[in-house]
């Protein structure tokens, strides 16, 4: 294996859902959110929006609309992952260029040395979830970004070995 | 702006069209695959597969699907990346998936000192791509990620500022 600190960051970058009560400043929320805006997008529509939540009734009203809810209540900040509709190009490539976004806010989260969770079930609350905040409706839910400093060490997903990824070389 | 390598990467990693002769060895190429592995997916469903080609007649016939033809046929190795339907979860939170392993991977390629273009277009004759190869129709095409040495500096991209990217801060 090669080595090299972005390749660091990649394998050691882990979904954190434990934080404590030490605050996550301003300057690296923005700093998450300016490295999600430089993922690559199909015809640079750069269709991503986002939504920065701090207030404890508000993420309090939001862990109503999920299973996680102790880490929505937890997060001293939720980053909501919006598409922006009305900048479509293409769904497909659209939901791939959320996700390049998303990676990348996780590794600069990581890189912070602040800890994060990417969550997805709450989309099954998406329409009651822009209800909750007055967002209009072309703003649809992609993800929330949970963000906190880090308490104890989480376990770390496996992973299948690349051979079993390979369909072919040719 | 905060500073530091991943960061760095992130901010200066950009689509690079033009490339050298020289050879992409295969330790790179099973890093950048081993890279986007790593990403993030729904209940840990891993959905990416991927396919690596080298061969210039193989690339020459994939040049004919795609209008970026002068790209694949001098790009010195195609990773092409594919979803295993077999493994989907929800396909929104899939092609997700995918898309932060695709930035895992431009990452990982930026971090060795090579060059790389995400490639969608081609998505228009996925189903032409897997007849090429002999690929099972289990697998959709994705993407494909053309890499190279970098010749010379390719332009990049505006970005948006993101205070205009920021729907509300609660």
């Amino acid at each position: 294996m090669i080595n090299n600190s972005v390749l660091d960051a990649i394998y050691n970058r882990r979904s954190v859902r434990f934080y404590t009560d030490e605050l996550v400043d301003d300057e690296s929320v923005k700093e998450i959110i300016r490295a999600g805006s430089f993922a690559p997008s199909g015809l640079n529509n750069q269709p991503w929006r986002f939504i920065t939540i701090r207030t404890p009734e508000i993420k309090n009203n939001i862990s109503e609309l999920t299973h996680y809810s102790k880490i929505v209540i937890e997060a001293n900040v939720l980053i909501a992952v919006m598409l922006d509709t009305d900048a479509i190009y293409n769904r497909d490539k659209d939901l791939q260029a959320i996700g390049a976004c998303l990676q990348n806010m996780l590794l600069a989260i990581h890189s912070l040395r602040l800890g994060a969770v990417w969550l997805g079930e709450i989309l099954n609350q998406k329409d009651q979830f822009n209800k909750l905040l007055s967002v209009e409706e072309r703003y649809e839910l992609m993800a929330v970004v949970a963000i906190g400093h880090q308490t104890k060490k989480t376990l770390s997903y496996s992973r299948k070995n690349i051979d079993e990824l390979i369909i072919k070389e040719i």
